[in-house]
Order: C-alpha cells, then structure tokens, then sequence
C-alpha cells in the first residue's frame, strides 16, 4: 500500500517486495479481449479451443499482461511520482490461464539507477511473478519504470 | 500475405520481411482501453495528461503493444499451424502515440530454431517494428512463436 507522503525514486530499495492483489478471468472477458486484439481461435472460439493444444479456452498472453497492469497500478504504481515506462522485457507467459483463474501477483524491486541525462528523475527496475489459484507461477515480466526523484 | 497451403516451421527463411499493414488511435479508444487496464492520468484524463511531461493523452503502452497484436494475428500467423507463443523480450516504447496517429507495423525473421522437446514443432523469432505517421520508430519487440513442423 502506498503511504501518504509522496513515493520518490529515492525511497525505493532493492529487494522489497510489494503485494499486487488478485485478478480473475470470465470467459467472456477473455473471448472479449481477443476478439478486439488477439483473435486466434484458441482465444475466441471455445470449440475450437477444446480441440487444439491447449483443450479449452485460454486468455490471450496480452489480456493476462494487461490485467497484471492494471493491479500495477492500482496498488503499486504512485501516479504523483510515475513518469512512465520505456519498455519491459522477458515477459514469459509458463501456463495457460483459464475461465475462472484467479491470479496473485506482485512485484520486486530489482534494481535502481539514476538517470545519466535528466536528474530530475531515476530509473526502477522490477520483476513482476503471478501465480494462479494452484500456486503455479503462470507469468513473469522484468519492468523498467521512470520514477520523479525527491526534489532538493 | 499468406499463400493458401499451410505455412510450416519449416517455411520460414531468416530475413524475411512481412507488411502487417497500419492501424489508427481515437481518444476514446485510448481512454477505454486505459481505464480497464492502464489507469494513470496521462492515458485517461484529457487535462491531467496536458499538464505532464507528455503534453497530452498518449495510449499505454499496453494498448499499442495489443493493436500491433491484432495486425499480426491478421496478417501473419497461419492460424492453421500456430501453436502461441511463450513470451516475447525487449519490448520498447520509443515514441508517445497520441490520438489521431496511424502506425505501420512490420515483422522480420530473426531466427528458427528446431524444438528439441517436441518434434512436431518448431521456434521461430521475431523482430517487430512500428513506425508512426511521421515515419519516426515507435515500438519494437522481440517475439517467439511455436509453429508446427511439416508433417513428414
């Protein structure tokens, strides 16, 4: 939980490790999803799903990053000092995610470095874990996030 | 384009390019994707997002990555011989994407390596680019397939 003073880069140390909550997947959210952004069968068509690999439905990788943000920034995420992010990397999707999962997400701070070229600011890194509802860790993402410094 | 036979693992050469063609970005659609699953006020809050470094709306990351998605669904994977993707590397927001702007998006083979747990399929590497209205890059990621081998 963010506390009520404002959360600078400064304040951030390596290897604590902050709760995201929790995100659950309906069908037709999944279905929902994919129709607009990832329409391969095993996404949108659930006969279609039974019978390939993965035998049903599953949510796009994209859908499952996406709500994964969304706990980002809701319980994460400090919008007064947030200056965005240039990229991420390694995001690996290890399980399929299903109607009716439940995923548990948080993150670490991996990392943190000041900017070379705007000193007003200073990069986070962090590695992102979800599990689902077994305890199998169905995603990982390493962010990088730019994050205002405390002001002197 | 795809051709009408099937496109096998064992189709694709190394260097090969691929159109995904181009698709466009409203304010709405900005907002509406952005608060299910990017809320910060620089993607949702016409005004807010004024007032920040960026100088207006600008599309989460997330949204951009999900539209390019869409593209290569459309006019790249052979959904006869897809079989998703366990992750994608180095995705990069360079550029911000504001409303009104129409990016183009292209892949490139960067690699294929045989399955050596599964020989019914094969891994093949990425190199996506998107550049905007103005011809300046704005995204670029690295993604791997699975695709299904020519059946012998």
């Amino acid at each position: 939980m963010l506390s009520k003073a404002p959360r600078y880069w400064d304040d951030y140390e390596v290897g604590q490790k902050f709760d995201l909550g929790s995100t659950s997947f309906t069908a037709d959210e999944i279905v929902d999803f994919a129709r607009h952004y990832d329409p391969q069968s095993f996404h949108v068509d659930a006969d279609a799903a039974r019978q390939s690999m993965f035998g049903g439905l599953i949510a796009s990788g994209w859908h499952v990053t996406a709500k994964l943000m969304r706990l980002f920034v809701d319980n994460y995420v400090d919008q007064r000092t947030a200056l965005g992010s240039p990229g991420v990397d390694e995001v690996r999707w290890l399980k399929p995610v299903r109607p009716g999962d439940t995923l548990t997400a948080w993150v670490e701070c991996a990392g943190k470095v000041p900017s070379r070229s705007r000193p007003e600011m200073g990069i986070i890194h962090e590695q992102w874990q979800a599990t689902n509802q077994k305890g199998e860790l169905v995603m990982t993402l390493k962010g990088t996030n730019m994050v205002r410094r405390r002001p002197v």
